[in-house]
């Protein structure tokens, strides 16, 4: 039982401090042997849990998409008018943005994004996982979308897939510009800019 | 005379390799060695001309941006309406994404943004080059909006510099997900969301 339950404590160890790394560095910059270091594991512990640092890759991020995609669901599926759960969830990734400046002093931008834009298509299993995690995405905006249309507050011709990408898509270009000039206020305006994609102004 | 000649053909050629390769495979995947390789030049060579990959890069990608803006410049500094002129900019950004996706088979996405999301503030010197190439387009799409303004189409508060940045963070954002799902038909609707971002529509 010991073992177990500290073998399994070793692999959360390495899924973190992945994901840690990850947010910092990108993918290319970091090795398992860096990994291994920050999570306080043995080198060929790591290999009886992960197979390579591909296969951790997919599962750090898919283990922070289990948890941020609850923080979404939350949000984005409580009552109230559906433009406003959507300003809710895109503060909160700016508020994200904001708190990585003040504790690591970096605007670290999306992990997400970051990797899509690193990984492109040369990497397969990392790549899949990231366009699954966006799919998620788009979709869960189109749903907001969608009921709004449902309210009579949005036409058809605006509650689609493609806005929803839209939406998702100044988001990230707002989070590079951020990240580039290392100032999370540059998000200030995001609302207002993505109220503009969708035409509500 | 031809040593010269040689020397600075080579120096091109190193250049050209290494703005290939970050196209295709960002910065931190690519080395020396497979610069040196691809453009035919020795690595002794190499470093008679850069004193490092990092040298290379800056200089890379000031020589692929000092290209780009002369395009940007002929197209947003031609006559016509300036919404015409920001369009015919962003249609031709669409328009490398399908040339990528027709001539090898992958939309590759911005040279400049994928950079950013990879290598953060992690490099100072490529950041830094990067963080000059983006204040320049800003500045580019905010003048056209300025001139939009002086024409009386486009209210003083959405003339803005942030106003600019969202234009190009939407085209920044859509590129990413074009790239994610390699495909450049996501790209089609650019330009309906710049308007909305603008409030033109």
């Amino acid at each position: 039982m010991w073992r177990v339950g500290r073998s399994s404590d070793a692999r959360e160890k390495l899924l973190g401090a992945a994901c840690e790394l990850m947010r910092a560095r990108g993918y290319g910059a970091i090795g398992v042997a860096e990994i291994c270091e920050r999570a306080g594991v043995r080198k060929g512990s790591f290999y009886y849990f992960f197979e390579s640092k591909q296969a951790l890759t997919v599962e750090a991020l898919r283990h922070a998409w289990e948890e941020e995609s609850a923080a979404w669901r939350a949000v984005l599926g409580g009552g109230g008018h559906p433009f406003r759960r959507l300003e809710a969830l895109l503060r909160a990734q700016v508020k994200a943005q904001y708190d990585s400046k003040r504790d690591v002093g970096v605007v670290r931008g999306c992990l997400y994004g970051n990797l899509v834009l690193e990984v492109g298509g040369n990497d397969e299993a990392v790549h899949a996982c990231l366009a699954e995690i966006f799919d998620q995405q788009v979709a869960m905006v189109h749903n907001v979308l969608h009921e709004a249309h449902a309210e009579g507050m949005l036409p058809t011709d605006r509650a689609t897939r493609a806005h929803a990408r839209a939406v998702l898509a100044q988001l990230e270009g707002m989070v590079l510009f951020a990240k580039l000039d290392n100032d999370p206020q540059l998000l200030d305006t995001l609302w207002e800019h993505v109220e503009g994609v969708l035409a509500l102004n």
